[in-house]
């Protein structure tokens, strides 16, 4: 039914028709929007990942690759497994350059859980 | 070492200090900080829990009991079950009036994870 696409906004004026759902205190959500963002939400819902997924989001430029970010604890396949993970759930995006594959937060889609969470004038 | 409380804040001029974590895009979050805010995200990864707690969000007064938001297709139990989880995290506070138990959002731990995912002016 639904043919809208994540596609990356540049102009923070358009951020507010970010891929998905209206803030939380709006209205309920519908089963579709629900699915999407808990998918979202459960990507960031593990410890390791969610320091990753920071340590990207901070990261110089706002990408990273396994090289830039071992430093949680876990071995370098761990750290590959979880930004697959991110990616999976579209919160990253990655590019290969050489020998490193490079992730990047894609910050249409952070601005839309940012605004999925803001308290609105509503409350 | 932190001796750092998560206390309700009323003000809306101090939501910025309130309880839990930097934006993502700031600095890489420390193991403290990943486990506190991956509850709450965990919490909000299940698409019946996510709309739950948008209809709790969005309900009037800011808030609800289980006979307000009995239309998501699961069992009342079920809805009471999430409603706690949701509790649990943090993310919603609750307080018995005669029969019912009202669940209202937490608007400071709400900013909060807004602004962990606002984009900051670093990206």
């Amino acid at each position: 039914m639904s043919n809208v696409k994540a596609l990356p906004l540049l102009d923070p004026a358009a951020q507010g028709v970010a891929p998905c759902c209206p803030p939380v205190t709006e209205r309920p959500m519908n089963a579709e929007e629900a699915e999407h963002a808990a998918k979202m939400f459960k990507a960031l819902g593990d410890p390791v990942r969610l320091r990753l997924f920071s340590a990207v989001a901070s990261h110089e430029n706002g990408e990273a690759c396994v090289c830039d970010i071992s430093d949680v604890g876990v071995s370098q396949p761990t750290v590959s497994h979880h930004l697959k993970k991110l990616k999976d759930a579209g919160l990253l995006t990655s590019e290969r350059r050489g020998t490193w594959v490079y992730y990047r937060v894609e910050p249409s889609v952070l601005a839309a859980m940012g605004r999925l969470l803001a308290t609105s004038a509503a409350s």
